[in-house]
């Protein structure tokens, strides 16, 4: 039921935050050129909604860099990590095939190869491998520190409980944690496109890989380990960053 | 007395909502060219707003996919189905002769026709039946998804519950239910410019047919099918998901 | 101490609101062409922080129309009524100098009069008094329905309680009233720029026309009328519809 | 551990902040020209995210503007007032830094030194040491009026409570305290940048001098202190009309 949860919510984060790329970017869509703010909100409102759907019942991680950073802390039981990531890899890459049906009349009439890859998986503004990894640490560390400050500080979960999963059941939390995403897209997002989310990026990338998308170029493979490596580090970073400065005690 | 709230809010959505495309796209308004983040916070904050106003007495459905969903998992009476829907069309209607009547000094010193007709109704940006269909399915199934888990996890309706008017009643869901259609706007309003609402097309479709509009053209009867069986058929599908992976047991 | 009250809250409001509008027209503004989500969220957001600092003090009104509107069905004491009103333009008078002082130095650089008047009170897009007063009194009766539509269903005030004030204690209801705020103006804002409160048209015009303002042009008097009219009689209708409907019974 | 709590804060402020002016200024960055809106709602979000952070254990003042002004009436001990405004300092140039690090692979493809100064201090629009000063003043006076207003109206802290801390420890106020930045920011912001908060100017201006950012230019030392200084005077005003007009008792 948790891993249904998980895969369920992972899904919904990548139709509408696909969805929101595909809009400003595809030819013809009528969100075109609608700039950073759209993108970013997009995807803080795909997170807000992915988690009022699916938060009670898994606790809406639907990013196996949340899982991994509360498992490294003692929030989150390690023997249901794998199971969690899993399903959000299967999750992301089923969001992403809805999002090629949600926009299939608009990639045959689009013409850059890059537009399409980038609907599907983050691409850096500057190539440069040490300072793209900084930025998806850093950005990732800061999820970690607001979710559980946000978690702590709604008022609704005791912060030293180790079961989280209640942190998404109340009426605010979820937008909250909407619109952490929100501020890291704002601020971080300008050098890597903030992938801080390993499973947002390769399940995607995996679905341009497979999908029959017209006109379409490769899928940046070389890449990829980034915004996988990345966010798995900083997550474990900001969980641990939470714990030693004890705000959550 | 639940017709007249529907009747009403569905007036206030159409009002708040073909009064944001009018401000953005009919000439000499102030908002020409405020952008795709206008639209989609419009559309949004319109639907929050008609929610406030006449959630507590009917449940604010203002939207006969939305009516049909819950019917469809026994979430509605369907005794009240009819009654529902033929209010919210008259009341999307009446919104619709509302804007008419706020921009009335616009329609005469703009020349697009296409425009004209935007402020009322939804068109493809590139006309593929099929296409366009999924699209409204695939957003429509969204917004039920997200309406029944807004109720189930703000915190102030048991999930169980087969009365889910009560939904709306608290301060902070009729919000959320604006949010979630701004993200489905940010996400997948690209390709039709989500109707996700047989009411919400189908009634300003008339209202532009018969108002003495200057320099109008067609109403474009040819593409009004499908803004009304996508969403009936993408609010049925939303539902059924969310009864089947019992993430509101 | 509610007049005191009121006042200090329509001169935030208008600090905020009339900022907003200098910060996107007036030359060398870091806003500049900041576009109307800039507008009408600053608008909004300055209603918001109105209410924060007052509301609990005279329940925030902070808006002539919303006192004639909630005394008109009886929800206010029609004894307060013009005092209230007083308080209110001196408080939006107030406001506008301070909007002065704050932006003192790009009144010089500034060439373009209009944009100069547009920051003190609205002007139409297309002039024509009949429908400019039409376009007031929808924007007005939605601001009052949706005032007292949040109040009745953000769950802290009861509907029939005589005394609304109570509506903005509590810690959601200002930012709702807010973005009823930001909603009418993203949709029906465009023609005549959304006075919706004579108070807020008028204290500013008189500012402008006393105010030493290098290269000021006239305070266009002849349009005065209607953003007082307007709103006057908007307030009243939209606060019968929500009587007479019976929503909050 | 409230100092801790403030360093970590006003960092995470200046790393969200700092690094959407990054965001919207650098060269090839994917949010380059993301416009007011997108530097408006990146700092808003950026105040309301550090509040979530740490605002349980120290009050999340992040600003030494806001801890004078609590001082001064009363509402904050003065024993601890040089150790937060140290720690603010020291974590407003800790967050430059970051951004320096989140932004690496810019630096050197932007060429002009006014936008990578911008990244880290406020300048003004037009130099007028005076009117710069007054829009500081008052820009930070809104800043602790609306600070005590969302407080006292909030619902969960008494207003004559000597003990603010507990102002951040609910689930909303954060996220109105950003909102209200964001206010400032849309309102207020256009002639200077709204420093309004000496650490968010003078401990990242520290940051851009020492650092060896490529292609950088001088740091403005002339302008710094209006950005100190304004916001400490404004800071004081503002809770003083807070305390004198007695809307919080």
């Amino acid at each position: 039921m948790v891993y249904l949860a998980e895969f369920v919510g992972t899904a919904i984060l990548i139709l509408l935050g696909g969805g929101v790329v595909a809009g400003v970017s595809l030819a013809r869509s009528k969100a075109l050129n609608g700039g950073w703010i759209v993108v970013t909100f997009g995807w803080g409102m795909a997170v807000a909604m992915a988690v009022y759907v699916v938060g009670s019942t898994s606790g809406a991680h639907i990013n196996p860099a949340v899982t991994l950073g509360l498992a490294s802390i003692g929030e989150f039981d390690w023997a249901q990590v794998p199971g969690y990531m899993l399903s959000q890899l299967a999750g992301a890459f089923t969001g992403a095939v809805l999002v090629y049906l949600a926009y299939f009349a608009h990639w045959k009439v689009t013409d850059d190869p890059d537009a399409k890859l980038g609907v599907f998986s983050t691409a850096p503004g500057v190539r440069n491998p040490v300072a793209n990894l900084a930025t998806e640490i850093i950005g990732t560390a800061m999820l970690l520190l607001g979710v559980l400050g946000i978690g702590a500080n709604s008022g609704f979960v005791s912060p030293g409980d180790a079961d989280l999963s209640g942190l998404f059941t109340n009426g605010i939390a979820p937008l909250m944690i909407g619109l952490l995403v929100l501020a890291i897209g704002l601020s971080l997002g300008g050098p890597t496109g903030y992938a801080i989310n390993p499973a947002r990026d390769l399940g995607p990338r995996l679905a341009h890989a497979l999908l029959p998308i017209p006109g379409k170029g490769g899928s940046d493979w070389g890449y990829s380990w980034i915004p996988v490596v990345g966010p798995l580090v900083g997550g474990v970073i900001g969980a641990w960053i939470w714990k030693l400065t004890g705000f959550g005690a």
